[in-house]
């Protein structure tokens, strides 16, 4: 199995519900530095997993959907923790979405599986991996 | 599949019995940079994997029982090569004791698998993963 | 001239005023890893620069005013850019109101200069460094 | 599943051919990080994966042939686009090889799967990783 | 004294003159991790040292002119050998001079020094301060 | 001002005297990351700060006599605490012997100062830094 995996990061404010979150249930904020990674058995036409610059302009585009901005006031997390390990996975169902639209490039299309990782801190970091 | 990693740290001593080991089998002593991962398929009702302060203390406590120690001078290690690879099965089968006994929440319980990394240097490091 | 550093990180929300910072004129958030440097040209008795124990403390206690918070609810920040240069500088003076009150310990009034360094992400960090 | 991962480096310099790689078409360069994983399920009569000493000199050795090199003059690259992906299966594919002939050790034997990451910077990576 | 550092990186091919690079002589090539820093005793009337924003462009326009390129066809480098101090020397003045044209905001003429450091791997740097 | 560094590691067991030391008073151990820099205000004849080659073998050196060894049983550390700031100082002192012994070669001799790093874990580390 081939992989590539591209970073970028993310600077956001959001809070917590629940008491198992101490004092994250108060409005902070949080340095998401982003891993995308693409994975796929056999490597395209020009011996890559994905063109890695389209893999990064589409990273950013995602990220760029919340980036500077308080999660709280995001309509589509209404009502929900944006957890670092949710986050992950907002992140990379997108991804999936972008190369089922072919925004990743036709030879994309052999990807099989993605994995985004968000790392909130040097001592913690979470997952999300998924098939295509 | 969701996972979170917690990162601690660990300095003790030890040696080595075998050939194989060369100077190392020498006392001397490392420090252990501790990766501790837990995997499950789907969030809990938090929206998380697991508390990551819970997840933090648990390590800790883990890695409490042989911080600034002598390996060679721990009684469960006797005639064992204490080698990195070793040293993450130990930690992680103490992390999954941990998620059978309720420590780390009964959230905690819908954790599948636990990895866990030891970095030796920054140049060598050593993993176990097993299912919970 | 002798040094050690001791690292912690703080998670909070806050936003710019002034053109020059664009989208980050909307409430967002980061984590900041901070690196806490203390100089001296001597060591102690103990042969060190500083009680890492207690450094690692005091750094946590300054942090702790500020973790988890909206830095623009923080009245004595109000009016201010709380830029990562100007927290380097409020993280360095506290440390330094630390040591002239004996908080670091005896030892520790032989410290001669201390450096701050906020990293906002991993491709752009500050610093602040004054004498005691 | 145990594993252990050992750290080395390359540079050399290359040219891709495909409109794809836009300005990295031209003559350019990159220094590769190269971590290589060995995973086994149980481990050997020493308790370890394999000898970090001897996978660390064989991993030498597979950069050496290439290392301080233009690859587009290395004969068996001949019209291939050496890309980070490729590379680390060209690197991988050796190793696995190495365990074959035994240079890696007896032991090493029972590697069940290996594993090879190149970063080309610090914002992109690449794997390959195949069973032995 | 405040400073602030941003990073962004390069990919170039380059050979070496002298017996003292060794195998180095051969065209080869590297990745430097770049990190420019900006250093003033006072912070301007929006509490920062330079906008960032502008700093990485204008890092990037530098790096840009280098960027993917083969150095020994570079006629500026025309028998000089491009070491990593050398580099960093010169992505280190071109800065200044970017200060002194006001390219960096007219705040950044506040701006006293600058200090530039190119990582060629994990385990070697390179750098060079100067006065503005 | 130019500067090099290079990094390579160290494992070793100690202990320490003296109740500010708390549980590192036993015997335990640690992994040093050792960066050595050398700095000098203008390039050598080959524009660089110093044969990065020589500088590593150099620094291999100076730890070699320290590797894989309890500190507490060196006779030279008799007595003495060896805190990671005071081995910081031990190496560059050797560091600087070596510049004067022509060992880095004649080229070296315009080396004007020389700082050493110990990082003892992702959360700590000490320097130590003196003229030639």
């Amino acid at each position: 199995m081939f992989s590539i995996t591209v970073r970028d990061h993310l600077m956001v404010a959001h809070s917590f519900r629940g008491e198992v979150f101490g004092p994250a249930q108060r409005l902070h904020g949080a340095t998401f530095l982003v891993d995308a990674t693409f994975r796929r058995p056999e490597l395209d036409d020009d011996n890559i997993v994905v063109d890695i610059g389209l893999a990064t302009t589409e990273l950013g585009k995602v990220l760029g959907e919340f980036n500077y901005r308080n999660l709280d006031d995001v309509d589509r997390f209404d009502g929900i923790n944006t957890s670092t390990e949710f986050l992950a996975k907002v992140v990379a169902d997108r991804l999936v979405e972008a190369i089922h639209a072919g925004t990743l490039g036709e030879g994309a299309r052999g990807i099989r599986e993605v994995a985004v990782t968000l790392h909130e801190s040097h001592i913690a970091w979470a997952s999300y991996e998924r098939s295509v």
